[in-house]
């Protein structure tokens, strides 16, 4: 068992505060979390007692949101308009991906995640076999969401995938998911729709990301993109809803019923100029929301810390009040909402017989002091730089600036420039 | 003399890509600055070596503006209306700070600073003499700006101030300033404006931060705050505006025609629901642009990357296109520009005989790879976790986590600790 003492802890249950303790791992679980327990604690043989000196213990930020393997076009085409970016600067490129390409390029994020103290992420991306390997190999947690459209996968593939990626006590978990309602067929969603239907299974997509989107939809099917796929019965057992940046008032009542989960991603809608997300309203008719960085190539980094002060920073300049959205209900968004909307509910909260996805901030850090505040510190001011250990399945990933992935850090950055060069030669 | 060899060499000239190269530094100036010189360096006897291992050396990043001080109130009242904000949680307290509690308010600053690449900051808050003697003796850099009002400050300290602080060789240098037109009598702006004829000199001073702001100058005036400052002759030798939120085109044609800098503070003025300012207008316009974190109990971190981004994040956003303000203008804007803006012109690229005010950026890290466009990297991906060095004059301040600036950090932040405890008791 793992032993982490003289800690400061935010376990994240609803109205508990932070308080003096000490937390044990057994194997990939949580022991115990509570107070100082000098005494109990002397009776066992640990495997590792680690002081934390003073420093704060919550669980690791979830990642709602992603397309990891894009790391190969971080900083390739900025400062683009949206269309001549896609068009000319990703897929032609993303075309070229090999899967053993996607596994090196997913490690390379998986690397990032771990600085930021992201314990898990949900990814949408081309090839879910090389990305589970990536993270099953690097110890990682991930929830692969399909990604079907009309080019690339399909709903049997979709099928297949679910029933091998959701297997007992693995790190990799998949739900159904399509690319978004206006790359995809009707019958192809259809499709996906009778899936959740046997299978009782949520599903994830993007959803009206930009106003031309929402406006096509409602061209072609005389409904917005939530009602349309609602309407089609993609809703049915929950899931994730990925941007929601242009929304209607009955848009948001049909994810309130439906109880959706929103995965916002305001670093990428600002860079893409696509707008800000109703947050506000969102919280206010009691939705449940998440946080998601967006791919590499449209954020660029994989930061829960960037996204965490965007939520709140963007909601505060689009109501133009300063007093909403609470940061404290942003780390909860950042943690718990994650696990809830990436269904890993396991990894939500610190508790015995939760899983021990655990990360330690560095509090002896100038961007953390004085302490008022612990959450708002780490909403406000917290950055990277705070990340001392990032704890996935009760493994330390990396500790004090070392990764500990099970293969070495430099060859996965050789890797990612061998790809890129091949595939922008 | 130090060396720094193996690295990939930024500039900031005009114009000039990274190479690959070395620097040499002699006290507190650059005395060599090209590509890789191992036959020269050998007949040199140095007082150290650094091998950069292909990692990146640019000029530090200057915030432009902020109120070092205001640490105390971090993540003390977020999450409130601007008002509220400022009446009931932040001018109560101030109140009760000694000029002492100033000096190590600031420390705890000045090493946030480092921690994000900042080698020199524009200070205005309310007692410049212990401000100066916390930036001489941690060896750090600081422009002062007067923060005269109707409460604080007279137009005779100012000038006492400005004869004190403007001593060659010194790191510290004072600027004319004043808090705004709205907390000064117009007596006191005219008596400014006499300074500033006096002495050829620049002024400094917050600017159309709020949209009540404007709109109570104009009521009052007839004029913007812009154009009322510019009547009362306050902009006749230079200097630099903050914030700049809510500009008419009139206004952002006196700022050129002034050759004022404007200094934007986006973190600022997204959390406190003030607005974006209009960047790309701006550039546009050719008025030359710094970047400010203002103080921490708005933003509440002072870490150059955040704002980095999002001045072109906000901008892209503001004018619906992903095109505008390219990621290079702004890594331009908080180098180059902000030089510019304090007044700092020997600070402002790397090159020979320039002050050696310099930062060592860790590439070998998840988000920095690949390498396809490290200016890109730096604005878009970039985080205080990539700041391996940062040196000011000459003196490594900060490297690999670790502080060298003539006091324990542990003690910096015992007192700040201390002083917030006696503030709020």
């Amino acid at each position: 068992m793992i032993r982490i003492y003289h800690a400061k802890i935010l376990t994240m249950e609803k109205g508990r505060e932070p308080f003096d303790g000490e937390i044990w791992i057994d194997g990939a679980k949580i022991k115990y979390v509570g107070k100082e327990a000098e005494k109990e604690a002397a009776k066992i043989t640990w495997k590792r007692q680690i002081d934390a000196k003073g420093n704060l213990i919550l669980p690791g930020f979830k990642n709602a949101h992603t397309h990891s393997a894009m790391t190969f076009l971080r900083s390739h085409a900025d400062d683009l308009p949206l269309l001549s970016w896609l068009n000319e600067q990703v897929f032609p490129y993303e075309a070229r991906l090999t899967p053993e390409d996607i596994y090196d390029l997913s490690k390379l994020a998986i690397m990032e995640y771990l600085t930021s103290g992201i314990t898990a992420n949900c990814d949408m991306y081309l090839t879910p076999d090389t990305i589970a390997q990536a993270s099953i190999d690097c110890g990682y947690r991930t929830v692969i969401a399909g990604a079907v459209n009309d080019f690339t996968q399909s709903v049997e593939q979709l099928e297949q995938w679910y029933k091998k990626w959701n297997q007992e006590g693995s790190l990799v978990s998949f739900e159904l998911g399509f690319h978004a309602e206006y790359t995809n067929q009707r019958k192809t969603l259809e499709g996906v729709a009778d899936l959740s239907k046997k299978y009782h299974a949520p599903v994830y997509t993007h959803n009206s990301e930009t106003r031309s989107e929402v406006q096509k939809c409602v061209e072609r099917t005389g409904m917005t993109p939530t009602a349309y796929m609602d309407a089609l019965g993609l809703f049915e057992h929950g899931g994730g809803l990925y941007h929601c940046v242009h929304m209607t008032e009955e848009d948001l009542e049909i994810l309130k019923a439906k109880e959706m989960s929103v995965i916002t991603n305001p670093a990428s809608n600002l860079k893409l100029a696509s707008g800000i997300a109703p947050i506000h309203r969102m919280m206010e008719k009691e939705i449940s929301l998440a946080i998601g960085t967006d791919g590499p190539a449209s954020n660029n980094c994989l930061d829960m810390f960037r996204e965490m002060f965007l939520v709140t920073a963007l909601a505060k300049y689009r109501e133009g009040d300063a007093g909403v959205v609470d940061g404290e209900e942003v780390l909860r968004m950042a943690t718990v909402g994650g696990a809830r909307a990436m269904n890993l509910t396991e990894c939500d909260i610190l508790a015995e017989g939760k899983q021990a996805d655990i990360i330690m901030i560095d509090l002896w850090q100038p961007n953390m002091r004085p302490i008022h505040h612990l959450q708002k510190n780490l909403v406000y001011s917290g950055s990277k730089q705070n990340i001392k250990m990032t704890m996935v399945a009760g493994e330390v990933l990396y500790e004090n600036g070392e990764f500990q992935i099970g293969c070495d850090p430099e060859f996965v950055y050789a890797r990612a420039e061998e790809i890129t060069r091949r595939i922008f030669r």
